[in-house]
């Protein structure tokens, strides 16, 4: 059965130029590059070239870049810096749609006595900057809220929200996770101190990710060892990992404008027919200002994890808003935070597209969505109620 | 010209059976194994595989592993729980020969207010247990010593370390990661609390590592985010690498035998000619008390830096026990530690051999490095000097 993969945000495929690049790192030119000798120092040089793709993606200085093992230690790395740079200051912002790599360490850091301000956002899931204006205060360390939404794909103001954090002397953290690639990013035109980037989810490998830490900027590293990535990071370096990241950055550039084209028009069309042929399902987020990928689909009286199921008879991958992965029944937080209906939250739908998807991949899994729901709906008890009233009103 | 990679202590190539199992886990299974979707759950099962062959190498439970991203997080990780879970104790007690891994962040540490202890090492590079004892306190938190040293492969006596903290309900974490694949480690015979591993110095990718942590020990994750590794450990997991490290350990208890007697050989051999052929060179480090793979000589009055150039032009790698790598001119803080005369720890050279490495190399290299020496001590004044007392005694 041909896998079709619409859950891009998860993770990608590593994009086979990638693969190419990393594929010496291992069994032959396995050098460390930290050594004395040509062969670890040639790897060592690669990765020079690797810091300056990303760094030309991102229109940032090499030595901007810190190589780190993933977004969540990019997240966690920026957020304990600014703490321990700032040790006078207790006081963090971030959002409410925040991912877990911010949002659970801000619960275990409110463990430990410090005051966590989390923004809400309305039901679009856009961000108020009034309410960050309000919520600054003397004692703010940083403020962290993402750029692009890994569920919704919503896109925060996160440029004017550093420099409205800027005028107030407050550090300025994105994770950039998801919109890198899918939006241009030049940090050349902003102030944000701190940027978190994945690799695996720009067709780079996992096990790899970044920290942009702007020049200027007082940095305490997290990881404490070696004299690696400037002693901003300790640890051998993960030399395949971070030069597929390069290629990867590379590829991204080129291929931005296709997500903003192809990419955008494929996920407009899959939004748009399972809107039209399936009764009460709605779109959960800005439909304007979102990443071009992404689209979360509430189909109202069915469990997402049903819905999943059957899509994934079919081959189908995709991934529901609900924090399926926990055990937990609660939808999403991201959903809830919205205020979206329970009934509508919890058969939520996030489809994620790819420069790799194709308009077959679309037009099977339009055919294949409203059966799916209508099969499940068959079964409800809830459902038939309401269609029941749907039909009386 | 062809490489003689006698650094396998740095890093070590990925072995053809670990690229083998890593490869399908880019392109093609590259799904995300905390996914709901099929095509996301089966690597998430190679990973189950891939936990239990690295438990089946050290005697440990599949649960007890927590799969990190190198070393160096593995160790960070190991001593933050400790400060964390036990946060009334402010006392940590490791030697003056561990890993910066562990060094650094008791340094970064100390500013914070907390107390290191740094025990001694006698002249061969070997603990004394009795300074240990002492050590110990009331308010001692955590002792972590280093299985096998990285520059001399003196091995530490941890299992009576271990049993020692235990008595006294101080928690014991040790860094194996030298250690690992080359002596036997049976977790179910000792109380080692933690203990690290690095996937890239036992033939696995760059960029995964392991935390083992003892079932019932109270654990403080380091890296905050997903629900990945049972809450101990957020951020996907990099599936390849990991699934790598399975392989490794499955081949490292295949290849332990190999280990002690060919590599063992190979290692005494080369020692054993150089000596004879170098007047004026020493072992550093306790001959019958090390790992199998590992020599570290001194030879006087030559720059350990200076050789690695000759024999780099050579195609021969190795390292200096210099901190080259820093900039600094200290020589290795493990030789100084051993009480290493200033002239001869200068001078070493830490070579590191592997299974992959031949009986023509290790002649190559026996035959390469007395001129090499006598070309560099013509140059040395020192030596002149020297040479010339000594002729003259």
């Amino acid at each position: 059965m041909k896998t079709i993969y619409f859950d891009n945000n998860a993770t990608t495929q590593v994009a086979p130029e990638v693969l190419d690049a990393m594929l010496p790192y291992f069994r032959d030119l396995y050098g460390n590059p930290s050594s004395m000798h040509t062969f670890g120092g040639q790897v060592g040089q690669k990765i020079r070239a690797a810091r300056e793709q990303v760094a030309a993606l991102l229109g940032a200085l090499p030595e901007e870049l810190v190589f780190t093992s993933c977004g969540t230690e990019s997240d966690n790395s920026a957020i304990r810096s600014a703490l321990t740079t700032r040790p006078e200051k207790k006081h963090i912002v971030i959002s409410r749609v925040e991912h877990p790599a911010v949002r659970a360490l801000c619960t275990h850091l409110s463990l430990q006595g410090y005051k966590i301000t989390e923004l809400p956002v309305d039901k679009n899931g856009n961000l108020d900057l009034e309410n960050l204006e309000k919520s600054l205060t003397p004692d703010t360390a940083i403020v962290s809220l993402m750029w692009g939404n890994n569920e919704t794909g919503v896109i925060f103001p996160v440029e004017a929200a550093a420099k409205m954090a800027h005028e107030k002397g407050i550090l300025f953290h994105t994770d950039a996770v998801q919109a890198t690639g899918k939006i241009p990013i030049n940090m050349k035109n902003n102030v944000i101190d701190m940027l978190s980037i994945s690799g695996h989810k720009l067709h780079a490998s996992k096990g790899v990710g970044v920290l942009y830490v702007r020049r200027g900027t007082k940095f305490s590293p997290f990881l404490i060892g070696g004299h690696q990535e400037k002693e901003r990071r300790g640890g051998t370096e993960n030399s395949s990992g971070i030069i597929g990241l390069g290629k990867a950055c590379e590829l991204a550039a080129i291929n931005m404008e296709k997500e903003n084209t192809s990419v955008r028009r494929l996920r407009n069309k899959l939004e748009e027919e399972l809107l039209k042929r399936i009764p009460q399902s709605r779109v959960n987020g800005d439909i304007e200002n979102r990443l071009p990928n992404t689209t979360n689909i509430s189909f109202e009286y069915v469990e997402g994890e049903a819905i999943l199921l059957l899509m994934n008879e079919l081959g189908i991958c995709a991934s529901s808003g609900s924090a399926c992965t926990s055990g937990s029944l609660q939808p999403s937080h991201v959903l809830r935070a919205m205020g979206v209906p329970f009934t509508m939250a919890h058969g939520s739908i996030r489809f994620s597209l790819s420069v790799y998807n194709t308009e077959d991949e679309v037009d099977f899994v339009i055919e294949k969505m409203p059966p799916i729901i209508e099969r499940l709906r068959g079964m409800s008890p809830f459902w038939n109620q309401a269609g029941q009233a749907c039909t009386n009103q």
